[in-house]
């Protein structure tokens, strides 16, 4: 009543397309996180397969209790107090170092701002640099909760398409001089998940990195790297990051520790330039992010747990990316798909006549969660986009796996 | 270099002043934590006397190693995953009985929406409301920190001022008539601090708070209310909260558990009616707020602990009060105080020709640190705004309390 109608309806009518599909998908946690820690079993006919979202297998979180006393006891003073805006100076340092060290990224503490998660990071980013009628550069598709980030501050999309080696550079440089002929702004940045993308699982070439990051600098646009998945490598070498290759302070990248130890933490950070850093501390007026969660962080990884613990997440996943790649060419032999070498998620290409989100839905009906490939997508609407689907193989059992797929292989064939 | 150079900085200018205050706050804090972590006590001559900010007393901080033991044993699956966006469903619950047992709010849990922090909360709170140009009302002075978060969203700021009785209601609906006449824009919300307003230590009236609710009734803006303080209360009886008392869904009331329990936690909330808070929960786009402090607090206040919690505070910060208050009265007697009722600040209004600026650089000088009374004001740069200083007794030990008061006396009398 009273004050609320016609308030910032726009702002939020941007985020209805989102919305749409995460109402459903929180409703649907909601009665996950109750099987979860309910101590009986889900009761039969409720049972929920989840291939929709990027959680964790709860098989591999670890425990986290001797970190926690620690970080409550010895460092209760610093733990329960407000930390310093920027991050705990310690766990500013421990990720340059970690940076360094993953193919000599040239960043110091100063470069490191310490978040709630790898979005918030975003959305920093985002608040940093964007102004309403900005445009920026993401790939065809994109990560889906990244779009009603950026749609909330009113951007442009410029779509580029992505093949086997990733976003196709020279698209990227057609489009950009085409804009610069016609008076066109150039886009504020480049958007991209170089590792293991989020949804199609393709890892950008070396050749394509190389070639990026030379036009960024030439074009004096930011890059800006999302690399959550970069230690989910199942098999085959990593490729420099972005920021690695990053000679000119061209590139802005985020981290997380949600696919390194657990999202639950609520632990991400930026690094870039202390120039951009500090202008985002000036920008987060949040009070500190939770330093018990930092501490808890730094206890494990300084007390050598995380080494082995990405060694057991690597083996974990493999297990179940193989048993997701091998169920779909059983029961669903229509789709074509890149078997990718790391990450959560398989991204599948079926015919053209086939509507991912009629799938979807009829999965659903049948407790088989996905989110339809049309979402992955900026620019919404375009009919011949409706025929991917993302499955997500992180949060699913082996045998929730071969089961889910199965019941999705029944739904498709039903279809027509 | 290259891609930085005036990108954004209108929107990081806005953030200047708040940024003079805070760096150096931060280099401070960052010192005192590395104090406070030590193990053996700071070297004579680096010693801090923090009289700055609302940190809380170290020996009130609780020990939660048994809240961390069953949040991450039994509720692992829970704690370590993503959360809901609107937050634990039980907390959300838990938070709306709290605030219904506090003079008969009427809320349910989907009332509550969870965020990282009170300060979190209103930025959210600022998103889905305001639009650059806006006006918003607020009390002279107001809350510090609150200044540069309205001023980057680039409000125009009716200040209104307080007597005894908290914000002159009176005065504010004079300007809302005259801005009526001059076919101004109302403004969006009326923000203010109700309880132990901060830093003035003020308690509005039960009078004030009835015909401010009518007014905005009546003139349909939305009333802010920030009441961290609420339950530090260190004499006398609770008036009802803006919330109680709103009928008519005018208000949206702004919760934390930073002086309930612990700041390190960053949980805080936002309270409203559903149109409101779902569509805040549509702009908040970080992953969930963290459910392992969501977790370690359910366990803290469902296994009965919060209220004798919240009497230990009330015990030990009206310690701090009678301490700060006798001392300034002994050191300072030319500075004229209400003597604040709860929360954790004093408010000295000195002589019209002393500069409180100047004042607390000095003090500084003599490591005792404080936040001039020139910073709470959102219009800058009026020079009779220069006579106030506010003292946090919050986390100074009362002998730190004696001492650094003696030592800012004698900074006083040298000032001339």
């Amino acid at each position: 009543m009273n004050s609320e109608s016609g308030l910032a309806t726009a702002k939020t009518e941007a985020n209805e397309s989102f919305n749409e599909a995460t109402a459903n998908h929180d409703k649907l946690l909601a009665g996950r996180a109750r099987q979860l820690s309910a101590a009986a079993p889900a009761a039969a006919g409720t049972h929920v397969t989840s291939f929709d979202s990027g959680h964790a297998f709860p098989g591999v979180l670890p425990d986290l209790t001797a970190e926690a006393d620690a970080a409550l006891g010895q460092y209760r003073p610093e733990t329960l107090q407000y930390a310093p805006r920027p991050g705990l100076a310690e766990l500013r340092k421990w990720i340059a170092e970690y940076m360094r060290a993953d193919g000599g990224c040239h960043l110091e503490a100063e470069n490191v701002l310490v978040t709630n998660g790898a979005k918030h990071a975003l959305e920093l980013v985002c608040r940093l640099l964007l102004d309403p009628g900005d445009a920026i550069v993401v790939t065809t598709p994109t990560y889906f909760t990244a779009i009603p980030i950026f749609r909330s501050f009113g951007v442009e999309f410029i779509e580029i398409s992505q093949d086997s080696e990733g976003l196709c550079v020279a698209q990227l440089e057609e489009v950009l001089m085409s804009r610069s002929r016609a008076g066109l702004r150039l886009p504020k940045f480049i958007y991209d998940v170089p590792d293991f993308h989020n949804p199609t699982g393709v890892t950008m070439s070396r050749g394509r990195r190389e070639a990026l990051i030379a036009l960024a600098e030439r074009s004096r646009i930011l890059l800006v790297e999302d690399s959550p998945y970069r230690k989910v490598r199942f098999e085959g070498d990593s490729l420099p990051s972005w920021k690695a290759l990053d000679e000119g302070n061209s590139v802005l990248s985020l981290g997380t520790f949600s696919k390194l130890l657990a999202p639950g933490m609520r632990v991400g950070w930026v690094a870039g330039s202390p120039a951009l850093i500090n202008r985002m501390i000036q920008l987060k007026s949040d009070g500190g992010s939770c330093p018990l969660t930092q501490r808890m962080i730094l206890e494990f990884c300084k007390g050598g747990r995380l080494e082995g613990h990405i060694a057991r997440v690597q083996q974990v996943y493999r297990e179940h990316r193989d048993c997701m790649v091998a169920a779909v060419r059983r029961e669903l032999p229509e789709a074509a798909m890149t078997v990718p070498h790391g990450g959560y998620y398989v991204w599948l290409t079926l015919p053209e006549h086939v509507d991912g989100d009629l799938l979807a839905l009829r999965a659903q009906q049948r407790s088989v969660i996905f989110i339809p490939g049309s979402k992955f997508f900026a620019a919404a609407g375009v009919a011949s986009r409706k025929r991917y689907i993302r499955l997500a193989y992180s949060h699913a059992t082996p045998q929730e796996i071969d089961e889910g797929v199965k019941i999705l292989g029944e739904v498709y064939r039903a279809l027509d």
